[in-house]
């Protein structure tokens, strides 16, 4: 089977990129794929997890704003579109026992259980394409590079075992287009909202901005503020204390992708949504 | 104890008008009080349905955008605000035992339970504001009435024992404000985003625009368009046929105010979600 190019994919609906995804003929970064469907984070837990979970991305809606839940043991997210599949649909999941990251596989089939819960977090690709749409660089994805992400010590509101610190996405913003970037990125609340921090990266505990925890290094350019958002990779930092015996989740950067448009008025897919 | 007149709490803060709520100077309906501060409808559940619940609010974002939800057995809303307690602090509960609405009463604490949950879930008096300050009269308001809500057959997405049908309120707006209503509106999707219905009430099963479900009748004026919002009594609606011994909620019109300001960026009160 041949590597799909990522040039193929941008152009693909939700489900034709989906699709690829599950017969394993892609199995890199989601950022640019299947333009304006809307992409987002998995978290898979025990149901006896479930509802602290679901308190934990109410308190803490900018890194984890909730856009899916699957019924106990129903792997598909039936409001987010056709044959949404969480054990396949992804290119690549992180497995983490007891907190810690074990293995990163292509499917998780062997995996689910009948007693799991499966979450969907909003992602801030969709931001990303409107700054790209209002002409503002961003360099990770002109460069086809995951965003570069960190742990900060800006604090978390706890419920349940869940609690701690952010993590934090960073892009280099020029200092002339930082109102706009604010304004533009608030108008996406399910997609981690305006920035969280601008400036000083040593001020929210992050040492090394060249050191990224995951994802790739990106530089910041000459009249750049370093810019943070909210990352939805912060449930995979927070499980590491909340002792669970099994996590899943997708590997950063490689999304789940959804039937939504991204500029849907709610991330629900159903005709009574929709004003008249 | 004397009645606190309605202008007297218009300027109040959303914990200054709690107070008065709080030890029963103060019983009517809260539209148009403590300006500026989000208000939320009330529903409390044992902790057996609160995950089911939470589902069945993240699936239907329209009717039910949750706002807070507490800790089990903790009455405090402590991401609200100060000292927000959910078995005092609104002016009116209804309480439902079986399904069906037994008594009204003016404070819960004899019923709450240490394995009940309180969500809060956010209210149109959010985006009425909004209208008023853009020169946009809303009927109820300006004649210090309760808007009129109505059981329709617009249909839910399920979640567990919560399925149905939804409940929507009616304003009557000027044909040539129409585009700029559903603008504003859209723009707060923690107090319901734009109408789900324009026009015809017989469309979405409402006999009767003159004979409203809950709240008081309001006129449709000439040039007119009636226009139905998705409502927050839904949950009200739902526990109805949802086989759940005890809930307790706010009596429609009567709700939660909260220290959150109305047009914070999330309705969680904590520094870190403030960008710098």
């Amino acid at each position: 089977m041949t590597e799909t190019t990522f040039s193929d994919m941008r152009r693909l609906s939700g489900a034709q990129a989906r699709a690829l995804i599950r017969r394993g003929a892609y199995s890199r970064h989601t950022a640019g794929l299947a333009s304006g469907y809307l992409q987002a984070n998995l978290v898979i837990l025990p149901e006896d997890y479930a509802l602290d979970f679901m308190r934990f991305c109410q308190r803490n809606p900018k890194p984890c704003p909730l856009v899916g839940v699957s019924d106990t043991g129903n792997p598909f997210f039936e409001t987010l579109g056709e044959d949404i599949d969480a054990r396949f649909d992804v290119p690549s999941y992180n497995v983490y026992r007891d907190g810690e990251l074990i293995e990163q596989r292509a499917e998780i089939s062997e995996l689910w259980e009948d007693r799991q819960v499966a979450f969907a977090l909003g992602c801030s690709f969709t931001f990303e394409a409107a700054l790209i749409a209002h002409g503002i660089p961003v360099w990770h994805v002109s460069h086809d590079r995951t965003v570069p992400m960190f742990r900060s010590s800006l604090p978390l509101t706890s419920a349940g075992p869940f609690g701690g610190s952010m993590v934090v996405s960073m892009r280099s913003i020029a200092e002339s287009k930082l109102d706009d970037v604010i304004r533009i990125s608030r108008h996406f609340p399910l997609a981690h909202g305006a920035p969280v921090h601008l400036g000083d990266p040593d001020a929210i505990g992050i040492e090394d901005i060249a050191r990224p925890d995951w994802g790739d290094p990106a530089p910041v350019e000459p009249g750049h503020v370093t810019s943070f958002w909210a990352c939805g990779v912060t449930p995979q930092a927070v499980v590491r204390s909340a002792g669970i015996p099994l996590v899943i989740t997708h590997t950063p950067g490689h999304m789940l992708i959804t039937d939504v448009p991204e500029d849907a008025e709610v991330p629900v897919i159903t005709p009574q949504h929709l004003h008249s």
